[in-house]
């Protein structure tokens, strides 16, 4: 049985923004609800954050950024908070270090659940004012899409927090269907040619989205689902962690320092078994394989005569079909296997959803690129080096944040999200 | 005002065990009491510990070597805790690693709390049954004491919990006397001989306290009273901490470490306030410094032209006074400026309780010292090694806990609990 | 007055390669002569190795890959130099680590130079055998160039171990030559378009240089010249080092740890001076700043209202240019103000030699890469993730070495190579 | 064959100081003749230092203690080695960081065999003049035995640059003689009571071994012998290494670090062959174990049901025996087998010479010890904190160098010095 909380879809075009702004305000708690209050506060690693230090970050950024410069004579809930709760905004001020942010017992979780409710009263009142300012609503749905980026942080960093304890805790008692016989895996030809990617700007979208531009693509064939759990396995005992000449030098690096990589994060140690947000379960061997590095999904495409997708090739396929799959709003919380009615509709399956896919794309500024003006101009430029696209969301993205022209990224030895990949071959 | 909360004195002499282990028990979670759940989750250091995680531990330390060896067929609350509430005896098992006690939400504040309870309960009938048996009634004692160690930890740690988040949360708003005239400094002389020390066994003690043996002082003359915060700012403004004279080697080197001390623990920037389990307040001048480490107490001598006492000189001392002075039981978990009165009862005062007494003495086996049997062996002896003893306990260890002959033990570079220090000199 | 040791120009298309083989092979121990065998055992950091270490890779480079391969029955030199001089091919072997490789103090120099005496006997005999073997000699060529990076990277590296010493030891008594009246920085304007680029494959080139493709290039302008030291001081001065809107998030990170970046490397604290090969020396003010990062060159563009080059308009404007400059032949070991009259011949100057330039483009392979067969394909490919493109060479590199097509790369934290920087803009 | 260099030894009673001065310094060169000037550069980890960095600090410290302070005006060698040369004399000024004292090239082997005669001929000028100046002849008779201490250094230190290199080379082609019979362990009885130790300052001593003062000792036995590599075999072979019970808490942590330890350094992996000066040969069975820690002396002695000696037991059993052994005038420099005829003279072997004696006595000041006045007082007592006592010299200590008063002093981790153990017994 799949989740029961209500990740109900708001769409920007048709529900007013103050509807929207409470929808959306409303998931965050229902996602942090069947969490104790100690469960709220831990950091299990310098990449993740306390589940109510995202609940505190998100308020924040709307307290700072709406209410601090649009309200006149704003009093802050906590003037102390723009020290705890700056996430990296350096044109703000200075910030509490990130790794440590599982030290703070305090502000508890009722005293953030109050400091939600303040702030989104005011931001009510002023959603209301503003109703006509277009730069104002654009910017409370930027915030809002934050809110959702935070939304599924708080699912990947709280499998992280459980996966660290030894009493393995569940988040709830999900379970996922039954896996469907196995898909072949297809290569999907695909001719090249001068493209047009990224986003038009005329719905919502983040600045590393932006300018819309052409690019040259090769012909090439592009994986007609992501790998999966069996065929992972199969590399591993291929001896795919043991062959240098399949890893990238940094990533041959990596696996080689004291408890380096031998299987990807979450699995247990015989490969049969991974823990998932319902706790440890038989590994699927049709689903996709997830929590595994770029220098893993790259070893593992060199080592069956193939390479990652770049960003143009995945993002031209994604063009051809809606933005549907295993995505939050599913319940499932992990990746499913692919089934074979979703090939009947569209050659290339599980573009959205289940994991964020690896692209052999390093995270760079589009051609003509103008981060936003201000402070906002460090929510995503500042980033543009050593990381690696990620395209798709995964099953704990929530369906209307996620788009074809969506650009994510992480360093290449990032595993705590979900985080998959499909092949790619140059024709 | 001190704290209201009643740290009631329980004498093992005077009061049956069943009910002398209730007492310690009730006054662990009479500690707890003013913690919010998140408080109680957070670990900011290797060498300090959660609130819950002392809870648990103390509560495992009678289930693994009470009940389980002593009831037969007992079947643990749950086997898992083993693992983790298990602090260091490495002859029972593997531990969960110490730097991690801090990722644990799980179990619950709650859930420890049920543990207690059912531990609480199996241990009382196992008290009851063998009331004649000599050996477990010592195991109890042990455990009891043990578990008082541990509410002193429970309280230094949680300042530093507190002291670590810059919301400055207090503990509780307790109000210490208010600061005496000044007392002078003296030099109380004393003869050396051939004298004995530690513990016969008669009562109570730690393995390491054992076994009572001859030594040979010197000639000698103790400081009257405890250093003050006042003399202690008079050795900063004098450049204590540039002038490498002063200094041990390893301390110089701790010093020039980034981040390295320039100031004692938990004292603001500009050496005016410091942080106290009541928050933020002035430093009281002729309050004893506390929160220095080895390195700077021994610095602080050589500077002073002195030295500090050896164990020996100190534990000959106070032999004869009373166990009395700031102690838990005083509720103003601070220390507290030396009072004329006390002077006048004995020439040396603050022997007990204020601050631990960093010694010259490294910890080290007493001549002829043999731990404990079994896995408790694993106590006090494998510790004698790279640390230095202190004496006499601090305004957060229960009075009927410290003696004379108690021997507790830091590395030189600790700092977080009450330690501060006396003067000596060689005659 | 420049360097008088003879950086012979030797052209693979006019000389026998047994000669060319001999003079590249001659002009490394030439490089090595003005040292100590002391100075060439240091190694001051993980990035660089000892002057005899590099003297005795490049050898092995031949011995394993030339000898090894292609003499039936050879037998090495010394069999465990394969473990000592493999640099990084780790399907050739297990290698001494990289970082270890100062504490190797045998093979002496001495030793070393026997070792080449032996291989270069054997290659000269190798190379007549097989004068009609177009692969073999392909190999060589390899070699050769091979060879000729390590040249550049023993100067760097002895530089470095020059510029550790307290001594201040100079390499050479270099004299630059005066400083030219300073030249005005244009942006040249060049038109976007669909070009080609990388190498055809016809004369040598590395694997990383093709495939030749296709790429989409905007309109655009090119600096005319490198951004020089003055230039680099106004920045400084300008607080750029403190000011985090204009770094990128690792820059910043960089910056703010212990001993972080505050001027280039190799700039004294008061950046008045800077370390050459000559030792310590007054800043040219016209001269192009070296030794910056990524993030530092990044961080300036960004301050200047400008961008780096790609390294497509980098190289499609080198196209343009002869393949001339301030290299190793010129024997200043030091980069150049820009002079007038190279400003004539050409708009766009200093593409070649002076210092490396940063290209904001990561090092990524182009579309339909295939690395070389066998071991050789770890020459390359395997360091194609987490490193930026720079392009052009430096006053350290061989002139008949470089080229428009050549591809070097470095991570964005490295500074100990000649490395600066010229200006884009996006039209 | 043992080493035919004269290690001549020279008394201090029967020659003239400046013959003295002339031998002693002679001396450290005779031992770095073996090496080439590439051996005398480099530093495999911090404890050590490179060869050419003895020969220099060992002359500054004549420069600066003897020549600076009593020759008028004098003008030193080099200014700039003040700061290189100095090692830890923080009174004096800061010095060149010691863990990069491997980094430095220049002054090269030859500038400072310069820099030594230039110094000495200053040295004997000066000795002539203050032929009556008894401070001064103390002053130089402690950088006598201050040369003498780093000639052991010299011969430690390149031992490990030696079984760094896995070209493994030897210092010398030395050998032991053939291993006797061997002897049995036996527990020598001895009486307790109240004794004297330290220096009376009569001779020559180093400031720690002062003052001459009483000490208490109980009844206990000596082992009448070394431990010996079959014996620590045997330890090894019976998972010493593996059961924690064994351990001091420190030193089990050590083990299970990352390369912690597994058995003693400079033994091969299946505990056959040890790294010696003279190479890699087998075990001697019956040769005292050496390159052992504190923690694996201490653990060893827990599993054989004895403990190390304290230090005044060791010195008072070290009067009864005259100052002769394996010492480095024997020429062996490697641990040899204990022989019956010398058993026949005294009951208890190898006191002096083989290795350095752990001893159960944390390194501490004598009660009333004063540091040498000045700058030299950081020569010994800034190190009283954290180190152990050992005791006896070993076969790279001059014989002349060592006492039965002398105090030496080593970390409980330290393993490169030649460092072992006897046992001893309480009764």
């Amino acid at each position: 049985m799949a989740a029961t909380r209500p990740f109900r879809t708001s769409s920007e075009h048709t529900e007013p923004l103050g509807a929207r702004y409470d929808c959306i305000r409303r998931a965050s708690l229902a996602l942090a609800a069947p969490l104790t209050p100690e469960d709220q506060v831990v950091q299990v690693m310098p990449e993740t954050s306390p589940t109510k230090w995202h609940l505190a970050h998100v308020t924040w950024f709307f307290e700072r950024f709406c209410l601090a410069e649009h309200v006149p004579g704003y009093e802050p809930v906590d003037p102390r908070y723009d020290h705890l709760f700056n996430s990296y905004y350096y044109t703000v001020g200075e910030m509490h270090a990130r790794p440590q942010r599982g030290l703070l017992s305090r502000p508890t979780v009722a005293e953030i659940r109050t400091y939600r409710e303040r702030v989104d009263e005011a931001m009510q009142r002023l959603i209301e004012q503003r109703a006509d300012d277009r730069a104002f609503r654009d910017l409370v749905t930027l915030g809002l899409h934050h809110e959702q980026q935070h939304q599924e942080l708080l699912l990947t960093d709280i499998k992280q927090v459980f996966f660290a304890n030894p009493l393995a805790p569940a988040y709830e008692a999900l379970q996922t269907p039954p896996s469907p016989p196995p898909m072949p895996l297809d290569f999907v030809r695909r001719p090249g040619g001068e493209f047009e990617i990224g986003a038009t700007g005329k719905d919502f979208c983040f600045d590393n989205e932006t300018p819309r531009h052409r690019v040259l693509v090769e012909d090439h064939a592009l994986g007609s689902r992501l790998i999966t759990n069996s065929e992972y396995r199969e590399f591993i005992d291929a001896g795919g962690y043991r062959e240098p000449k399949l890893w990238l030098a940094d990533g041959w690096a990596k696996l080689r320092e004291p408890g380096g990589f031998t299987r990807p994060l979450c699995w247990s140690v015989d490969v049969s078994r991974e823990f998932t947000l319902a706790g440890w379960r038989e590994l699927d061997p049709h689903a996709p394989v997830c929590h595994v590095s770029f220098y893993e999904a790259d070893a593992f495409a060199r080592w069956a005569g193939a390479r990652l997708p770049t960003e143009a090739e995945w993002e031209l396929a994604a063009y051809e079909t809606p933005v549907r799959g295993n995505l939050l709003d599913a319940g499932y919380l992990q990746p499913i296997a692919a089934a074979a009615e979703a090939r009947a509709r569209h050659p290339i399956q599980q573009l959205f959803g289940d994991v964020w896919e690896w692209c052999a794309s390093p995270y760079a500024p589009y051609p003509g690129f103008k981060p936003l003006a201000g402070s906002l101009g460090e929510y995503n430029g500042k980033f543009m080096c050593n990381q690696l696209i990620v395209r798709g969301g995964s099953c704990v993205t929530a369906a209307e944040h996620i788009r074809a022209t969506y650009r994510s990224f992480f360093y290449p030895q990032d595993r705590w999200q979900f985080l998959g990949f499909r092949l790619a071959k140059t024709l």
